[in-house]
């Protein structure tokens, strides 16, 4: 049975890398197609959008596959729990990356706003939080998890200041109010982007160190 | 075996239910906030999450229990690892009312954007669909989680029309752009709700019918 359950964790670890590898990629993808104006690589990403889905599907059931095992540890339960929500965060990231690519999509009828503020700094350190909050999945490495939460308050301030720009442009020119709201469009779903990769980083703290950390002001247990 | 899993699903249900009318409290209370510019009953969302989040870990706790407990069906697999997914949602659901607070501490020291379109409208749905999918849980109403998801394309489109007009009054009047940019961050996270109320009521139809309709564009299975 042991043994039947490593081999099992070693194919979950190795899918869940997969998806994060094409959520990760449709991501910076859809910012290129903001970025660059291009509809071609926005279109790419809508039409690979399923295969991130189908892996969701395949990984929830090698889940409940290995959870009908038996006689599993408490620490064996507590890294299949998080590996369903991961699944869950994954593939809400990839749709969050379809939603950029819908802007991307929009944001070509309407004059350019320039320079592009602070969005692909935005979307670099975003990109980065669901790499680095994947492979603290796989090493089990609190230290890494960490480090991606860290990197939330970056994002959100990053936010702050896109969001800034951008109304101060939507106030001097009416003109650009549209395509400047698709840009703050695109920083939301980045944020949110970012947001999973937490969750993630917190789910990794949880497997490894069987402790929650997702409320810091309830760390009284 | 059979009874104690029976009494704790009786347990975790009705936990839930508590979360969820904690939730939706919390949304409902925060959008008076912003539609009454009541400076108090932000304070009041902000101070009551708290609860939320101390009752995402006591459901997790007792999911992990549940699942160490031996020979479960699958169904009863199903059913745990659904919970543990509508648990995050939930909790997703408070910090999303925690945000509409903290626009609404952020809208009183701007003047007045008037009407307030249809931001009541689109919370009430929003609400309902929380309150909906809850039940469909409770109950594993498969139908009730049907007209869950129904509801979300009324969300979507009532948040098309709040921004439409939010952004007209931005470009009439550039005194507005401030106070405006906040109501359509209200409006993201209405719709946010509305997702995690979507997630929930898939998460019905996967635990009763076994089967995923979370990718309807996959459904070859």
């Amino acid at each position: 049975m042991e043994r039947h359950f490593e081999k099992g964790l070693e194919q979950v670890k190795e899918r869940l890398v997969w998806m994060g590898s094409l959520a990760e990629r449709a991501v910076h993808q859809a910012v290129q197609a903001v970025l660059d104006s291009n509809a071609e690589i926005a279109q790419r990403v809508l039409d690979e959008e399923n295969a991130i889905n189908e892996m969701q599907i395949e990984i929830d059931e090698q889940v409940m596959k290995m959870l009908a095992l038996q006689q599993l540890t408490a620490g064996d339960l507590r890294f299949m729990l998080g590996v369903a929500r991961i699944n869950s965060d994954l593939e809400r990231i990839g749709d969050q990356a379809v939603n950029i690519a819908q802007s991307a999509q929009r944001v070509l009828r309407h004059p350019r706003v320039k320079p592009y503020v602070d969005l692909p700094r935005m979307s670099e350190i975003a990109e980065e939080m669901v790499r680095d909050s994947l492979n603290a999945v796989v090493h089990k490495d609190v230290e890494l998890a960490r480090r991606v939460l860290d990197r939330d308050d970056i994002v959100d301030s990053l936010r702050d200041q896109v969001f800034r720009e951008l109304l101060t442009y939507m106030m001097e020119n009416s003109a650009v109010v549209y395509p400047a709201f698709e840009l703050i469009l695109v920083a939301k779903n980045l944020e949110r982007i970012a947001d999973h990769a937490t969750n993630i980083a917190e789910d990794v703290i949880y497997i490894v160190a069987g402790r929650d950390v997702r409320h810091p002001a309830l760390d009284r247990r």
